[in-house]
């Protein structure tokens, strides 16, 4: 199976991109994962992205915050899908990075999710990989049903809570 | 080589959805279009997209506008990837849209584009697909060469134009 | 009396709906409660909603944070009166679920109240429930002028807290 | 039948009220229409709300724009539900209005519709009038049905306009 | 000297108020305080701003936080100065308030202060009064020096703290 | 009577500005107008706010768009009360002016009117003057009047319209 | 001296570059002009910004739209003082072009002009030029002063068009 | 060399402030401090402008909260390069002082970083000062390499934190 590629901006993001992990770990799904900076290690991140198809990887995952360019700056040179995590740092709690990751230009686009939404990317990379293997689809499938069970006990419940 | 699947929440939706089509034709994918809306047309939505994998879908493209619920509906009823358009209408500009497609809570993701974004849409369906076919993949590296290649040109005469 | 039904997308937006169960049973409103994401468990949901008006349910309250659908949802299901709450979670503090959740496309409404609006969305329900019960209507009246009262109590003695 | 009191703040709220006594005259349900200002005409918007329930008004729809208080201030006069219309005009779009109107403070609620949702406000104002009359519920129930089925029609037209 | 007359919408605004009236003693200028919300009290609220000029009142300072209409109110009421503190209260940190308070329509002005701007509500009011008193012009004028004085004070010394 | 100061920061203000003269000339206030901006002529807009009391006048309008430091500009050089009107200009549609114009700090207020809120920056002007000067109190109030008496004949042919 | 580079990333943005080489030219300040995009042609604005300071260049001045990332991206590559213009396209009218460029994380700064703010990028450009150039810096003296003249000529003549 | 001054508008900036003065330090770039205040202490804010440029200044930095008028206020008395760094204060977390820094009208540049941008203040001060001192150049570039060199090491270790 091709891997995962992950980058964050920075280690600040690992609160996120922990979850992210997590969820791979689950569906094993392969995985790598750098501390890479659009801004800070421009050249780094380029040639990591330019070789990415050829070193196994099938879709990148990039975490950042504010004017987070990371997901656009590594999709700009690749045609492998990559999903953009906006991250909530500084004064603005992410607006800045959701918009500097979704406005993408035509020609090049960027599969955002929600602010901080590290589970989120994880589950959209394996249903990426799920496109072309029916295993891992079923994997996902099976995990949705869990969480449907776990949400349905919840309600079960719900009458002693209140 | 699975089908793209359109739906649209509006038929006020086919300008940026005619984006989206004349990137998958260009590319040779095939694709099927609907108009199904998540709030009036409910049970169709639901029906289609429980259905998608099993006839032949492969990604998912939902576009709607204001409290955009359509691309969400969708991808809680399949495990595919479903790509979500916020489109502008209403008194908001699509920023209403935009949150109501990328903010979706952990378990459900939607790749979300830009407001408006119908053709990288269509792109990042293409990209997807091409993880596992590396002939669609040489298209989108052209087509990238390509568009690159008109931004050289237009770097060429501007001088001209100042 | 018909009963008010009460769905929550999550556990976590339990306190909100506490101060909705505790303004009905102070009006003595009948009401049921459940947790049904319109994500994770669509299914639940839509049965709920399609079944609610024969099973004696008047009015539905329906509570969710982020990309809030919940209340959409359920209304593109049945023509009982919807009211959303809009639930502050997440980066954006609620201001997606109240886009989410007001910004309806015409034809399915949605009676959105303030975010976390939970003692609101109750007043509301019991106006709703009001228009033919005139006891009821007494009651709100009453509850009213409680309130006023208070106000006017803490005026009374506002002078010695300055 | 109770009637509908829809109460618009400037007569340039006009083409928003229009949609709006076009769906109730369409379900045959009664209705008056005033303009009154809750700032430049406070004395009659109170009258006139003091006395609604009295006179048979079972539902109040306002409409206004920018800072509107229109809503709230009628809200403040009585128990009977009432309906917001935040209306899009002045600089900010609506988005004034809309806050204005949604973020009403505990025990006054009222029920907002999206920015110029005329004909939304109307549709939940004959919802709530069906919570106790099962001939206008069947209206509604008709209504949506036609809906629904001019949206499959555009789906099944759809392949010709792309 | 004309009274300021100091209306807040809840209790909860004490904190803001306690600024303003700080600044009102500091300058002599005589006050009075009531509870008063535009929406659980309208009658107490109107009836006070309709009869304010009368009583000696010669401007009003009114706070309230989300939908926030006391200031709007208390203006339609009377062609008094009515100077407006939007509050932060509630998930939007006062935005909310800031435009139901700033936004009137034309004919009804407020005159708005910063979000929690509790302090500078008073020196309007301070300043208002001082257009027919020169006494009292000078006393603003001194406690502005006395400000720039404390600025300078801190410039003063600031080598020391870096 | 004192004067008026209308100052406008530039001359593409004049729209809004000649709101505010129509109804400082019809209440009988004499004025002076002047096109100073803050950042390209800050000697003249603050030689002449140093001078403004002392010369005669009572109130003094502020007029600006994009980062409008103008009001706050010229408080900062007098204890006179400035009414600042933020205007729409640029691409941010005057959310930039008024967050400029009202989010003053602590210990320089200015009184913000609504975006191109011309005619209540007047009108707020003749309230203040109107504090000590009861003729001018009564012609408000007759305009005021006037206003309400408009939006009854508003009222009362609107069925005709609908 | 220097050159001053100024990058643009579309020829849409166009219109705003020739007010900055309008002001360039006044000030006989030489410069060269390109299209390149840093997502379309990552490797020409990589390259271009990593030669500057070798090939004379003194100060960057770069204008995108939407996710704008040309003015962070060029300055990961060069200590050059990089000037971003956020430019208005699209449906958010140059929001996310401004947060896209402005909110830089630590490390490197982008100086940061108003959306659409051509003129006064290249005012900046030529200020930073003219720290080491005192010619240069009364030609700037010169040009405020002339601007302060427009302004003082339009004061002149206002009041003949009230 | 030539000096950076720095400015800011109350000393509850002084942690931002502590971030500039430390680049400073670490790159033997002289400076000085003041607390001036565009609102409080308009007089002193104007006269060290307008002598900046003579005793020896080449580059301000003004950092201010809320409506930040103060970077604006000093570039309107010199032609020096001014940068603006909005502070984080008050119910908006900045977005005011972003948008009042930021927006200036033509003619009048600021050069503004992000909010609470102390660290890239300074360094833009340096890019400046480096544009005609080729040893700063070279301190500038070494310690972008070493900024660099610490993201990679934690790219080196980040395996084991996951």
């Amino acid at each position: 199976m091709r891997r995962v590629g992950i980058i964050m901006g920075s280690d600040s993001d690992l609160p996120v991109i922990n979850k992210t992990v997590d969820v791979l770990k689950e569906l094993g799904i392969p995985y790598e994962v750098h501390v890479y900076s659009a801004h800070r290690t421009p050249t780094e991140a380029r040639e990591w992205s330019l070789a990415a198809r050829e070193k196994g990887i099938g879709v990148i995952i990039a975490a950042a915050g504010m004017a987070a360019h990371l997901a656009g700056a590594l999709a700009a040179n690749t045609t492998l899908p990559v999903i953009g995590i906006p991250c909530k740092s500084g004064a603005l709690d992410g607006m800045d990075a959701l918009l500097s990751t979704v406005m993408m230009p035509s020609g090049i686009p960027v599969a955002t999710v929600a602010i901080d939404g590290g589970k989120n990317a994880a589950l959209l990379a394996a249903e990426i990989l799920a496109v072309s293997d029916s295993e891992l689809a079923k994997k996902l499938d099976a995990k949705r049903a869990a969480e449907a069970e776990a949400v349905l006990k919840k309600d079960a419940n719900i009458a002693e809570r209140l």
